[in-house]
């Protein structure tokens, strides 16, 4: 299979379940919800050595947002016990100190709910209101007062959807990953958590030699390693490689994003192959097939 | 005391010791290095609720850096022995995966250094290299080779500076606060932690009616209770204000930054009066007066 | 009539044909075709004084570009004979030099079309080709290739739409006319002229001073003269107004741009009062009374 | 010679005498004196086909300007009788259109001066007032008054110093061209009037087969056609470059900027060749041999 003259290789994306909260931030600008969302999502790259999984999910204009402002939809992703505690610090640390904004749950369906009680913070001054059909609390801050949801709707969602782009060199793989991730953007329900979207080293689980290290390079999908190791993964003629990993509410708005964002790297000048990344099936229970979803 | 017609309040701001590592992050363009930086700057407001505080504190020309491409410096601020995790982590998951970045020690002639070792993720394949005088590990990744140094510098600096920026309304603050935290950084040697440097929600210390609370508004400072409150810190006629909170590596450039955006901040109409925090010159050994720095 | 306590004058905004050319621009990635369309759309706010009105109208995502690359919509607004002239300028000088791009007719059901022949850049070396659908020229450049359609769609469509944010003071009117032009962004069909899509200094035509120029300040609109001149237009309490004013394909989607940002200014505090301008029905064939349209 | 082993060609750049003024631009914040400037110096990227060449040259902080606010410094380049009507169109319509925008001259010590009355719009409002040493009109407008300086200074400075970014594929040299863009974008004295400071399509003077163009692609430059044309300049194994033009206010500073963006451009991987364009020597008087400024 190829797009645009792209060989897309026969193989399948491994995936894992994941609990998910989506939390809609509003702010007086957009530009000031997207810097309380920043801050809420950053140091998330990889639930292996970061806390949680977060990033934006997509921008909202004023009539998608319940208090009528503009607003960013962000998901935070992580094991259901981590995932409340990451939700409570990250909301009361980076968006209730943040200028003009409010919070609500962008997942009112979902069946089950986390309770974030920041209106404690209020010490007693705090009261409710009704905003837009959300029963909020509003509480008293320096810059007047802040307004905010306290029930946020989980579900679990998938984690770890991928591809690979492959370029004949740095910069045409780099350019083509970064195509892939903006196009990902477009998509409602998924995250890309890596900065810029985009995956520079991957790994394997544990270490050869040193034994201590719960993960280490993956020297199969090494470009400078291919005469080096045996069963290289990096087809002649590629000289880097960019993952792209996807998080998301369900299978098929990764299995979305995927085909989005591979459609968008291949036509990249100097992208080479398309290929995903899995571990023969034993781990994930999702597989995304590159052929079916494209 | 007045700035183009602000009062400033006779005041001092208390400050606090902290421990800093100062790291130089370099990428392909500015754009690369600035975008992994916010990654692994990002939930890193307060020491209280995140793990370190954290924020890009200058960006770097090419013939500033140490492999002559550009980049940006971030501190992370933090106990001395958490400092050390998060630098290991921020760097493993943010840096270190994101596309072309290179580390460098920011802080090279600093008497003590943390070891940072992520050239164990080579799993063998790694080698040693020197760049622009620096002693380099090359890691072989997916993207090509990461190079990076693995000993930082670390300094005991100053945490807490600060000042408020109080605003006849509160778009007149907020842009106050807005100039205020641009200005600083311009400033070497700081950062300003929160989501775009401003902080809108202070706090006191516990809490007078929910004692499981470490923490909790500062009515004092809130202008919706100025009238229910005893002893409120509001001036009559202010209705929103901001706290600018400043960490940097000595009292010298957290006074210049203070100074550098109380100025900035005076030249926003609607701004009507600045002060500083502080707890009675209990807690913190440093003290910034505003008429001294000013 | 009013929106969150926000008076709307009972009064509406008198608007004027205008020709219009939408260009849609693609790059490699979103950002180059922002840069681009950024540099082609400069040095044309208003008619008056600069050769043309042009604005970004819409971001397009990939699947809605016929290369099926990222890209924006630009509209060029102009009388009918200037409009071909700046289309070719444009196009040639700042899109055609600009890195990655393509160029494609973003009205290919408009009736009537300009000729805009780029390819005689080729020196004959120039070829066609199709792409998407469209009949396009290739000429060979110093990066490769630019590809790019030579038939334009235009059409009669709708200049100054507008609409006036009042504030008790400057950045109270300032983050409201900002809510206001960030709304608008996301209604298709329409531009912003102006930097950051707002006006601080509305004008009269002629002057009653100063015979030789052909406008001048509006002093009824200008509140550090409503107490010097007779008749002024600023109501009390109010210190600062902007006016945004728009350019759109048609009577529709004028009006709904007009809705979306005055409800978005409504949502800013300090905003105090939502005008609109007119010539007393004199001079524009379109109106748009707010009561109407809200 | 050679850096980073890219291959410096032993040639020149030759360039042009333009006259120049610098206007410094400042506002309530950085973002909008960008905004206000953005436009200001938009469609500008050619005299040939452009009403003037013009670009943002640096960002100021607030102790750098008259009035103690953010700001940038722009530069306009032309003729000039072309220079004045510009300037004073450019600032009347991007600028003075502009919220919060203030305006002064950047070239205070200048020998010729020109006159820019803009006070005149304020129909008999307007008055005079000192700022930061500045004599200034301040002229009353709708969000409150506008304040700006009317005499620049104007010099004879440099157009067209420039280089060429060659690379092994399209990615590394845009991205090697981008490098350079950025790198030069901290030089003062200087701007990049392209989008993204890059020329994607360089053009010859006339036409070989089209009489009536008055310039037309430099085929000798184009990688596509290496085999179809006779004496072509690309180099072996170069399949896209890109070309940097520099405008600056003296020799040294456009030598100094051509140093700086050459060495950041071979700081990426990919770019294999640096060259420079000239006209044998016989039109500008100005000579940049690479070997002479690096």
């Amino acid at each position: 299979m190829e797009i645009n003259g792209v060989p897309i290789e026969d193989t399948y994306a491994e995936a894992f379940p994941t609990w998910i909260a989506r939390i809609i931030i509003t702010a007086v600008t957009g530009d000031w919800a997207v810097r309380a969302a920043t801050e809420a999502t950053g140091f998330a790259t990889s639930a292996i050595g970061c806390p949680c999984e977060a990033g934006i999910e997509s921008t909202l204009s004023p009539d998608e947002t319940p208090d009528g402002r503009p607003g960013v939809a962000i998901l935070i992703c992580a094991s259901k016990k981590k995932l409340k505690e990451q939700v409570v610090e990250r909301l009361a640390e980076c968006v209730l100190t943040a200028p003009t904004t409010a919070v609500f749950d962008g997942l009112p369906s979902a069946g089950e709910k986390i309770a974030v009680k920041l209106h404690f913070f209020g010490d007693g001054y705090e009261y409710q209101k009704e905003v837009g059909g959300r029963k909020c609390w509003v509480i008293p801050i320096m810059e007047g007062e802040y307004i905010g949801e306290e029930e946020f709707g989980i579900i679990k969602g998938v984690a770890g959807g991928n591809f690979f782009v492959m370029g004949e060199n740095q910069m045409a793989a780099l350019m083509g990953a970064q195509a892939a991730s903006d196009a990902i953007a477009n998509v409602c329900g998924v995250i890309t958590s890596f900065p810029g979207g985009i995956v520079a080293s991957g790994s394997k689980v544990g270490s050869n030699k040193y034994k201590f290290m719960p993960a280490s390079t993956n020297e199969k999908y090494c470009p400078t390693l291919r005469e080096k190791v045996a069963d290289s993964k990096v087809p002649a003629g590629i000289r880097a490689l960019y993952e792209i990993v996807i998080d998301g509410l369900d299978e098929k708005v990764v299995g979305e994003a995927m085909k989005t964002g591979i459609k968008a790297a291949c036509t990249v000048p100097g992208v080479k192959f398309i290929s995903a990344g899995n571990f023969g099936g034993s781990l994930g229970p999702y597989k995304f097939e590159l052929k079916k979803i494209l």
